[in-house]
């Protein structure tokens, strides 16, 4: 793993957190992004070498949607940057980590990626993640 | 905020998850430490300019113990680096977050922490960190 390329954060109410945030970090989003496939608002904030990325269900069965339902708004996923996604997908599922994704999906930010399931990793949802070069 | 210093990890069994944490990030922990003050049991894991802690309560009225009891295994806390601990906690005062130290206390891995209240932050529970020069 190279780096912890984000840290998403599930929240009810885009706008209402992106002001939050931007009070938090000092920092404006440098991005936002609906992802229709996933059904969610995306905004990204830069701190240091990482990232904060606030997501915002937009169906009710949008993943994000279902999470803050189950659990309540927090924090949602770590994202690790990887150089060869295909590479690590095989290395991880060798040592016995379940993964949700068969191959490499296009997410939000010009992303690769690929999740490793929760119960794989005392409870922690992981993002592995490579640039669209 | 100048960096996300770490981010925490709640775990039942530190052996276990070190082992398992070595096997997903490809590293070992630079550092374990027992922090007894709050009775718990660190590791930190370097990964890019951040770092992975992993946190075992070592008895049953810690907050790391009740927070799994509550919650399960998971995301703890993001950590960010500031430069000035008294000027951000004032800041984010004055900025109408709760904090939950009135002043700086002694964490793990030579640092002053204060923490956010999640209710500020949407579920998120927030630790403000400055390195003991």
């Amino acid at each position: 793993m190279v780096n912890v390329e984000h840290i998403g954060i599930a929240v009810k109410n885009f706008s209402e957190a992106n002001a939050l945030y931007f009070k938090l970090l000092g920092v404006e989003p440098y991005k936002t992004e609906f992802v229709e496939s996933e059904a969610v608002n995306t905004s990204f904030f830069k701190v240091g070498g990482t990232k904060i990325e606030l997501l915002e269900g937009t169906t009710p069965d949008s993943a994000i949607s279902k999470f803050i339902e189950k659990r309540g708004e927090g924090i949602h996923h770590i994202a690790f940057e990887v150089e060869d996604i295909l590479v690590e997908m095989e290395r991880l599922r060798s040592e016995g980590f379940t993964l949700l994704n068969e191959s490499p999906k296009k997410g939000a930010d010009n992303k690769l990626v690929c999740f490793v399931h929760p119960k794989s990793a005392n409870g922690v949802l992981i993002e592995l993640t490579q640039e669209i070069k």
